[in-house]
Order: structure tokens, then C-alpha cells, then sequence
């Protein structure tokens, strides 16, 4: 009997897979993989087992949601052990749903096994609370888009004591200040860009959401951290300086940047 | 040099500690945890290792935040690695800040390792994507609270296609069904109950909104995702009807209870 298991990578660090995930990752067939998932992660798979990356990357789609679920099909037809692995957690902005459905439809075993997602990855990286008492009682995960619907939602839900952690912000860092400021938040909320969260290279920039409007974008997979957790004791100026922090074993180095 | 571990300890399930969480746990000289993490989890701990239980349970209040805070530096002068083990995730709900605010000025060297929190291993266990690009693109993490200003902050965050996830949803379920219904939430949206999310002892219940009024409250740690990813195929009665899963190892054996 084969078993198909949507398995989360975690953000990067591959110390932060789960025992679960590492010891199912090391058994497996064949594995099926996000190509944003860190190459260090990629060097726990059996040399025996099948790679198939089916990431999309920047908007170039290499395999479209259809393909990857036939692939994923295809692939209990012919291995035991079949495991799709995902960046982050697989509930949460994976598409999970459209691959389970397959899956049943297909009447294939399969478990689900959760990861941490880049919000916590980059969150414990930094040191900044998604919670605080005195501070942010909610934390909302969305992602940017420019619907109108989108720019309603978000100006609903956004209140002073709410983290919002923005995934796949995109590349025009530009439009989501605008979109933040357009939604009522303060041009002086801390916002915390973390690229590459808990990865060797992890890049995180803190600064205000107006000064968001400046800064280059960083490489991807990036999110943003939004609220007031995130620099409780600093006034962040509304203008271009921010605090630069790098490498998953070096950040505890922070620098002015002006 | 000592150090703290602010570690998360995840939903319950020992495998689904991280890698590195398991190697910290495994080298510790003290670890003061919350009541609420699991047996299995504890098992971990070396037997030279102190430890302390800062747990409160039920409202039951054993320690004071500042009692903990003032143990975590004290610990920190006898021992060399000191963790922190704090169910789920620390950096969500788990009043990390205070104690990264109590090591700060005590001048601790700290360091945060995340963990899967609660949401996601009661989804991963319920098969429940938590976002679905047909159904939610937007998940919020909050707990139920009386306040009027939360009752406000629900009813503007609450879409159609936002999942809301509800922290310890205490043991008046009636009230949590009436404070959704308040907020415009329809009776029949679907709603899933975990308790004890990937414990061996995990039940899960799946009912509506307006159901929920009727069921007994699970054991703690309990929490609620609520939208339509719970039940995308199914058009949940608005009765009394509902699911019900048992125990991590029989999560798909499914019951319908009338």
C-alpha cells in the first residue's frame, strides 16, 4: 500500500523540521518539492529516492496546480512512500486543499504533517512577539493582492492591536505601503521584511511602513511582519533608516543603517 | 555562560517537537514548563535535569507571570542551559514578551526556538487546509474575549473567506457561538473542536456555529477553527448533529453522532 504525505518543510533551517518530517523525509520513494524549499533541507532525502521539483518561482509557472496533483497521483501508482514537501506548513497558503482533493478523489492513503510556517520562523529569528498583552491580542495571515475586496478586508480588520504577517508580499514593496497606508495604518508601524527566515542567508529589514516604500525588494520567499510587537520600545522614523540583521547565526548583530 | 531556550513544545505529539527543540530538551540543566504540555513531551527531559511547572490550568493561578520571570533569571544563575518550554508555539499567545523583557533587562543571553502551534496540528490532524484559494484566503488567530472592543474587532475581520481560529475558547461554548452569531457570522458556518490536538487522547468535534451552543466542553488545551475549509462538501446542520474523531492514532475514524 502506498501513502502520500503532505509533509511542511519549516522556513528554512532544516534543525526546524519536525522529527516527524525528518524521519518520514528520510524514508522516502520519491519526493515532490516546492523549489523554494532550502537546498540543506534537499540533502535529507535518500540518494536512492526520486526528486521531482514542481516549484513555481517569481511567477514562472514550471508546472501548473493540475499537473503537480497528476504527478502526485502518478507517483502512489508506483512508490510506497510518496512525500510532497512544502515550504512552511502545508495548510496554510499551500494549496494543500487542491492536492487532498485529489488525492480522495484518487482514493489515495494519505497524512498530513505539519511544519513550522515562516511567520514563527522568521518571528523567533527576530525576537518579536506575535502576541503581547499590552499590545496585539490577534494576529491575521494574509497575503497581498490588489483586489478591491483585498483593500476592504484589510481595512476592516486592521486595528491597533493586530500583527499582520503579509506573505508573498510580491516584489513592488511600494504598493504594500501604499496598501497599508490606504487600509488606515499609521505610516509609523513597525514592519519587520524577513527574507529567507532561519536560512543561512536570512536577510530581515525593520522599518516603518511608509519607509517600506524605498526599500529594494529581498529575495523570496520574503514576508512582512506588521504591528506594533514588532518595535515596541522604538519610535521607527517614517523615513529610509532601518535596522539591518543577516544570517541565521548572526542575528543578534543589528546595525543602523542610515 | 548560561543561557535561556524560549522553546516551543508544539501541539503535543512529541514527534512533532522540532529537531532542534528535541536536542535542547535533551541537553537541559532546568526546564520550567507549562502544565498544559504533554506527558510524552516531559518524558524528554533528562532525569538530572530540575524541573519546574509554571503551568496555570483552568484559571487556577500557581504562579504570578512575574514569579515565572523572576524563576527564568534565577535559573539562568545556576544553570547553563535553562529552557523555557512553552506549549505550541512561544511567540503566539504565550505571553513570551513579558519574559524576553524580564531576560533583557537581567542581560540573558536568550534565543527562541519555534514550534508548531496548536492551529496547525489540529488542522494537520482534521485534514482542514486553513486557507483554500476557492474558500479563505485569510486565516486570524484571536481568543474569545467578553470585551465589547473584541466583539467589534470580530465583526469588521469577519468574511466570508477568512478562517478564524480561536485560542482557548474557555468552557462556555453557548457563549462563544452566541459572540460569533453576534458578529455576523452565519449559524450554519461550519466549526471544528479540537481538544488536545495530536495527543493521544485528541477529540475533534465538527459541527455549526449554532451547534456549538450545545456541546460539552472538551478538556483543555482546546481551540476552534471556524469557516469554510472545516467542511467544504458538507452543508453542516444547524442542529445538534455533529462528528467526532478520537485519539492520534484513529483520527480518520469518523462518526456521525445524532
Amino acid at each position: 500500500m502506498s501513502k502520500v504525505f503532505l509533509v511542511g518543510a519549516g522556513p528554512g533551517d532544516p534543525e526546524l523540521l519536525t522529527c516527524k518530517a525528518s524521519r518520514i523525509l528520510r524514508s522516502a520513494d520519491v519526493v515532490l518539492h516546492d523549489s523554494l524549499v532550502s537546498e540543506e533541507i534537499l540533502r535529507l532525502i535518500p540518494q536512492s529516492a526520486e526528486r521531482i521539483d514542481v516549484g513555481k518561482r517569481y511567477g514562472y509557472k514550471l508546472l501548473t496546480q493540475q499537473d503537480i496533483n497528476s504527478l502526485l497521483v502518478a507517483a502512489a501508482a508506483r512508490h510506497q512512500c510518496v512525500v510532497r514537501l512544502k515550504g512552511g506548513d502545508p495548510l496554510l497558503f499551500g494549496r494543500a486543499a487542491e492536492e487532498i482533493q485529489a488525492l480522495r478523489e484518487a482514493a489515495i492513503e494519505f497524512e498530513i504533517v505539519p511544519g513550522i510556517s515562516a511567520a514563527f520562523g522568521a518571528a523567533a529569528s527576530a525576537r518579536v512577539p506575535l502576541t503581547d498583552r499590552a499590545l496585539a491580542s490577534n494576529v491575521l495571515f494574509t497575503t497581498f493582492s490588489r483586489s478591491p475586496e483585498a483593500q476592504q478586508f484589510l481595512r476592516s480588520a486592521l486595528t491597533a492591536d493586530t500583527t499582520v504577517v503579509v506573505y508573498m508580499p510580491g516584489l513592488h514593496y511600494a504598493e504594500v505601503s501604499n496598501w497599508f497606508q490606504q487600509a488606515g495604518l499609521s505610516p509609523e508601524t513597525p514592519c519587520l521584511v524577513v527574507s529567507k527566515a532561519t536560512q543561512l542567508d536570512q536577510v530581515t529589514h525593520l522599518c516603518s511602513v511608509a519607509a517600506l516604500a524605498t526599500i529594494s525588494p529581498l529575495a523570496a520567499p520574503a514576508l512582512l511582519i506588521v504591528g506594533r510587537t514588532v518595535a515596541p520600545e522604538m519610535a521607527v522614523p517614517a523615513g529610509v533608516n532601518w535596522l539591518r540583521q543577516s544570517g541565521r547565526d548572526r542575528i543578534s548583530s543589528d546595525t543602523l543603517i542610515s
